[in-house]
């Protein structure tokens, strides 16, 4: 069986959950509170961040992307990462997008700040920082929209580690209840259609203690 | 012919120059003022970031790491990001090592504070980051001489883009003449390694209008 270290409102350990389950591998969650830097975990990753995930012969393998692509290579069935080079590109295009832009841009400004800044003790939210994540995350909503109106899905016509990823994100700030998707109605239909999906089903059921998710964020109609 | 968008203290640019180089793949350079959010760039890559690679048949491909893989799927010898999947996922760990944490803790400490704000009229530099920059870059290059006292190159036997990826970083803060080689010999006879290859030969030529770089910059014997 692996095992994947993980956090629970961490976009980057979601989007590993989901890939495997779309890959069918089966696998046990641990909760690593990384700030504790555990001496055992920062041996399995000096970086000292989860996700880790933990394969049946002890290899340990670090960092969502990382992984992703380790299980790609190695369950290449069903395919989350396109056929051909260009396919792949456009696939790895996305993931980046929503791992580095809309993370930096929304996720650490709503999630960030209202939730982990609380956890740690790291002192108030910061206001401006909340209002920014409010405005960016119309302008990420609009280009999901722009995409799935000219394709099936954000990457193609195929389901891919690029609606992963996003979905990844929008989930964690959706458990906040900050995702205004009456404003656009492709977006909140894509997102509807992984919502329904059996390998997303496991984060909607998630209960973080102490911050309970809004009624609509296990809905499949929300 | 292929084209390469890029910035030239970009270390996300010069990972990709390298590459190319390695796997013989001849290219033009044009640099893209990003900050001019020019709409013909932006219709390319809406991120609006560099580097970016635009192939002979027009094709557009966006950020370092997409474009590595890109290169390592159509021209597949040399290998750069190793042959098992086992070998890749440690190549592409230290990959996002430098191009996240190294990039992090010092490239934008360093390069970003002393180079990009200046010339971005961002304001002063910030003492506390540049401070910040020289204890971490301590022990990136600890990290270094660790991995080559046990390995011939970063991620195993075979010369990757995990050195690619780190030399990139440092050939950035070596330009600014921020790297504490003497206190690291391990790091210092790696680092001179790549500076003999053919393929790391062209950054040591670069001059920056304003900003040259110190006289060791492209000595292989430094």
């Amino acid at each position: 069986m692996r095992t994947l270290y993980h956090l629970w409102l961490s976009p980057f350990c979601r989007k590993v959950r989901i890939a495997l389950q779309e890959k069918k591998a089966e696998f046990d969650l641990k909760a690593e509170n990384v700030w504790d830097r555990r001496p055992e975990f920062l041996a399995i990753n000096p970086a000292g961040e989860v996700p880790v995930l933990i394969e049946p012969d002890g290899t340990a393998i670090s960092g969502s992307q990382v992984i992703c692509e380790y299980l790609e290579d190695t369950i290449p069935e069903p395919a989350m990462l396109g056929k051909t080079p260009l396919e792949r590109a456009e696939v790895r295009r996305l993931v980046q997008w929503f791992d580095e832009k809309f993370n930096r841009e929304v996720t650490e400004n709503l999630v960030g700040e209202k939730v982990n800044k609380r956890f740690l003790k790291l002192g108030q939210p910061d206001s401006s920082a909340i209002r920014a994540g409010y405005t960016n995350i119309h302008h990420h909503l609009g280009y999901i929209a722009y995409l799935v109106d000219r394709r099936k899905w954000l990457a193609g016509d195929q389901f891919s580690l690029a609606d992963i990823a996003a979905a990844a994100h929008l989930s964690c700030v959706d458990y906040i209840g900050d995702v205004p998707w009456n404003e656009s109605p492709s977006a909140k239909d894509w997102y509807a259609r992984i919502k329904s999906r059996p390998s997303f089903r496991p984060l909607l059921g998630d209960q973080i203690p102490g911050v309970p998710p809004p009624k609509h964020y296990a809905d499949l109609d929300f």
